[in-house]
């Protein structure tokens, strides 16, 4: 080893999940949208003007805030965006967390949560889910130094009430609360209304989901002003340009497209409710998803023979190694034919096994 | 004060160069280029196709770094990027300076050194610059925890020379050395040469000044492959997912045009020459400039006066209020149109002065 090598920051090296890019393959594995982004962000691109891109962009992204408050009827200072949800996520961690006191969030849910308050020193304690992978709002009812609930939570696909937020809000009147609803629009309860009501609230949302742009990188949170400028006081003294010229332009296009944006998630929900149901005809246990993707498990074949042969089929879902997890598939809902492939497919493949 | 807000993050609220965005205006106030980047990016523009949009980028931003290898005479391995500079920068400090011995910058340079040495809680030292801003190598002969020098130097303008750099790092065998090179293609002299030797140097450059794409927001770091393989663990720990799919695609083909960009540095160079000779002209002390603004003093009329009267008439230049520097102006090199608008401007404003 190196001299200098002893002083490189020790980190569990992240293998992100894959981007395999084969003919004819099929992608469930990263909760990607099936369908192309709006038309008008084809427009947009072909308007686009070049000579914009020699220039810094705005540094408080107004182009895009200004189109995210238009249709969420929220005012340009209770707006932050950021380079995708982690981005954004981090940045609260950072400005938000710095209580002695632990953070609390569930044991089971966006793996990220654990890295930044590592990264940060945050102190945090991981509240186990109940066995049918629900959160029990009771659980966050005490002292903490903030919580971090996704909801849907991912990868359960599970939505919390809006009741229940409102509850976990009420018990929790001193520190900042997390809603990260990166899969809302998928049939989950959003607490936008409830931003009226708790000036400790912040939600997060993102394109890369709903709005079918995961390349990108867009990410957002909605609060109190004071909040949002919280934020960009931490954004602004480490980093003041992150969204580039077209993120700002293209996303602002993106979300004001709210027609289209409605009926990609009606067909992807439809397709959720058949696929579903076929699943379950062959055998699988799937969560009640609220979100763009299945959590389901098998009765007889283990998930990770079931991934590995879908893998040498080129179909690529989600695996995730972990206790309490470890015979669980996270199945991205693609299109119709993809999900018709992927149940052939999957089909075959418990034939298979059970004839052994 | 609301409970929460007392662990809020305590920052310095950092004000972003203004972007002023008036009809006529003339900015030389954040270094940008004063031409449009390479005619292959519009190019690459109208053939980016929107349906890439929907999936994640490539984590590993291949296309990007391939097309950096091919023009830099590098390998993939040898290559980080991130969201600009800032991002790299910022990055390279998290991952390498996890020493307990301070890490050593000039006192006068980047700002955001120190800032990110705090964000991350780094100790570091500032070391006082020469009287006439030159850097004093000998001051950096001694144990630290890491080194950064921007070269050529910012605000100052001036370059050190390659074997004052290589003399540092032989002085340096035992922590990671970074130069920051956002301006070198202005006249300056790269590191590049000495990557063969050393393994502890890492090498930061930027799309945002020599190649017209502020706008982009894209860094890159240059080193060893044991250097940019714990960059990229670091990244990949925290946010797979930063540079998005326009930015690969654009910044590739933008870096692929080498003689576009060596005609506008050309340019550039050319308009400083007979600038600096007419500003001195005018009573400034100018420093020799290889980077793409001028480092100005006038001999009667203070900096920020002139800062104020060229407002007045829509010329934006910088003035920074820190000791040592307050009696100068950064002026970034515009096209000749500007500089000679700038000139006419700046002569009738000491004229006026000097009347008083």
């Amino acid at each position: 080893m190196k001299q200098w090598e002893q002083y490189f920051r020790k980190v569990v090296p992240y293998v992100p999940g894959e981007q395999p890019n084969k003919p004819g393959m099929i992608k469930l594995n990263t909760n990607e949208n099936p369908y192309p982004p709006s038309p008008e962000v084809k427009k947009a691109m072909e308007e686009f003007k070049m000579d914009q891109l020699r220039l810094y962009p705005d540094p408080s992204s107004t182009v895009l805030t200004e189109a995210l408050g238009e249709v969420y009827g929220l005012k340009n200072e209770q707006i932050f965006v950021g380079v995708g949800s982690d981005d954004v996520l981090a940045t609260a961690f950072l400005t938000f967390f710095n209580s002695t006191e632990p953070i609390l969030f569930p044991d089971i849910t966006y793996s990220f949560y654990e890295v930044w308050a590592a990264l940060y020193n945050i102190p945090f304690e991981t509240i186990p889910l109940n066995e049918d992978f629900t959160i029990r709002k009771e659980d966050y009812y005490r002292k903490n130094g903030g919580i971090v609930i996704a909801n849907p939570n991912a990868p359960t696909s599970l939505n919390l009430g809006l009741d229940a937020v409102r509850d976990i809000l009420e018990h929790n009147r001193e520190s900042v609360v997390i809603v990260d609803e990166a899969y809302v629009e998928f049939g989950g309860e959003t607490a936008l209304p409830l931003l009226k009501e708790f000036e400790n609230l912040l939600i997060v949302q993102t394109f890369s989901k709903a709005y079918s742009m995961a390349g990108i990188r867009i990410g957002y949170a909605f609060g109190a002003p004071s909040l949002i400028k919280a934020l960009n006081d931490v954004k602004y003294s480490y980093n003041s340009y992150t969204m580039n010229q077209p993120s700002l332009c293209y996303g602002a296009e993106a979300v004001r497209d709210q027609k289209y944006h409605k009926e990609i998630l009606d067909r992807i929900m439809k397709t959720r409710t058949w696929a579903a149901e076929s699943l379950r005809g062959l055998g699988f246990t799937i969560l009640d998803s609220k979100t763009n993707f299945f959590f389901a498990s098998h009765r007889e074949v283990p998930a990770e023979v079931i991934f590995n042969e879908l893998r040498k089929k080129d179909i690529y879902v989600r695996y995730f190694k972990k206790p309490g997890i470890d015979n669980f598939l996270r199945i991205t809902i693609g299109t119709d034919e993809e999900m018709k492939a992927f149940i052939d497919a999957v089909s075959d493949i418990i034939k298979e096994q059970k004839a052994f």
